[in-house]
């Protein structure tokens, strides 16, 4: 059997780097507006006010990568060791996580755009079948998850991933050309149900 | 109870990764000048003094971060484990810390407007206020804080936290409608306040 | 003898979070089109397509980066000391890493300019050299390699780096000048190959 | 005696972070360039050979801030404690650090411009001061140091971090005034010296 063990700590301190820095460049893409008056406080309340959904978008997106780091952080508690399917398919979330500053922009910057509004689910999506492939990864291969684990409870968790990290996106991305405010509600609900405690998030 | 433990060290990291990025993202809003002379000193040294402005405000910004990375380090040493409202409560407090570029950017491009000044304030007073929601959480869960804590003076701290880190920044975002250079003195204040050693900053 | 010992940790944070950051960067090339008409699907449509050639060289480069990663770990796993000279090969291997995003955006922007997507494979090709440079210095000082080490071993791998490092990258930069779609399946199936589990990568 | 300790490892990973983060930084300045005929292997070899100056100056600036590195790895490792001294000392540093970005920019893009490459060294040798500052106030205050550091050698490695820290880069950049090339060849000379293994690197 051939299997190349990673550093699960080496590999978490890199995670957690990108993590760090995607909600940081979130930002960036929110410019200063030009003013024509630069003294006008009236003009620059206009401005930022035109930012709005630049803003919404930002914090949307802060709040979504914040719970992408509590579910890979409580993935890998139970962890025992990272193979070579585990370290691709976290490589395959890290693309998507590091693609967010795209859509996040994208939607900023046409919020009444079906296609940008759609866009964002699909990338979300995609970064939850991430999770998913992970989590069935570890299903799979007995030795990658620690003693201590409930692995009933950890594939009622994996078909909790499914639903809650892509299939809620992708509907999300489909509502959105019904109206664009019913995919923002769901893109900021989802964050905001991870934030409310509960049992349900143990696993 | 429901309670969902997070990993401290996970945390320090992902957090200290977001400081140092924060810090090291203010510089970027400080374009190279243009110049039509492209070996003209004199023209060189107009274009540079013309952004004194925009190197005042990445300073006061620099050090403020400083400050917020010393606060936080203060407060996370007396923390014992980390729940569900720490982390959601620290994660308030990198939005506000990652959202720091703008203002700062908008402060430095409009000195002289008085809701640009106005708004760097109200930012810094947000970001206090969740340093302080962090501390009166601390203060309900007894777990929270290690046992050679001690508590009255936490408490003490965490009122202290109001006043330096909230109310002042408020103030300051409101006198600025008095002048903006007052609000200037008010920001900059605050952290020169914390580089000189003297025993309240003790908790 | 003059030999300056570094902290094998804190030099692999330091890499660690310059790959992380590569990574994350790439991204931010891809600039969010502008539309005349905003709430357009279709022009927007048309415009993601237009962006495809950058798509496809951030997810080459994404993943390169990823390769780059695993290498970098496996080869210090295999280290006992960091001296002087591993360093400053460290060194030198960053340098070409942190490079990536140029050649990334100038493939992205001009794929069908034989010359952009000659370079990123000269950029790739200088970047393996550095691994080698560094599996060399080890090869030749006794006491950087821990004792467990299979050195006969560790010298085939350092052969095989040249050969999937470095030669696979200055060839395929010099079949851009056959046609850039030969160079383009060359710098994809590198990273590719490395994602398919087999024995070979074991050192 | 007042005095506020911090962790010794929280504070070298927070600096870690912004050297790494910077190292980065440096290539997003150099931007691709804009090409008429996108397919013209000509024009964009003028344009890259165009980019030349932007190129070296960012090699001084990444090796530069490696040498940087460095120096701060070597002198943590005699530190015991870091008291509020030092954490402001180190944070001036970092001050300094994070600015290297907007010199190294300046110097790309006006390499002819004596102000531009003169200002670089100011930049520089107020680093280098930095360094020397924390090192003086590790002399002075006794518990900062380990019991091993051999406190003369120390102290002569203060003498020579003003000199190659700060008198140098001082010079180079008065010596811009003379001829760009002059300084050019300091700022290039002071990382390759700390690369060339030699004993005095010792402490």
């Amino acid at each position: 059997m051939i299997q190349a063990f990673y550093s699960k700590n080496r590999l978490e301190t890199f995670s957690d780097g990108i993590f760090a820095i995607i909600v940081t460049l979130l930002v960036l893409e929110i410019k200063v507006p030009h003013l024509n008056q630069t003294d006008s406080t009236r003009e620059l309340f206009t401005a930022l006010l035109a930012l709005l959904p630049k803003f919404v978008s930002w914090v949307i997106s802060f709040f979504t990568v914040c719970v992408i780091w509590v579910n890979h952080h409580r993935l890998f508690k139970v962890f025992n060791e990272i193979d070579h399917g585990l370290f691709w398919w976290n490589a395959c979330l890290l693309l998507w996580v590091s693609f967010v500053p795209f859509p996040t922009a994208l939607m900023g910057d046409y919020p009444q755009n079906v296609l940008a509004v759609s866009f964002y689910g699909v990338v979300l999506g995609l970064m939850g079948m991430s999770f998913f492939g992970m989590r069935i990864h570890a299903c799979k291969v007995d030795a990658l998850l620690t003693s201590t684990t409930d692995k009933e409870a950890f594939k009622t968790g994996t078909f909790f991933t499914l639903i809650f990290g892509t299939f809620l996106y992708f509907g999300g991305s489909a509502l959105a050309w019904v109206h664009p405010f019913v995919a923002f509600a769901i893109y900021l609900a989802i964050p905001v149900y991870y934030m409310i405690p509960h049992a349900s998030l143990e696993i």
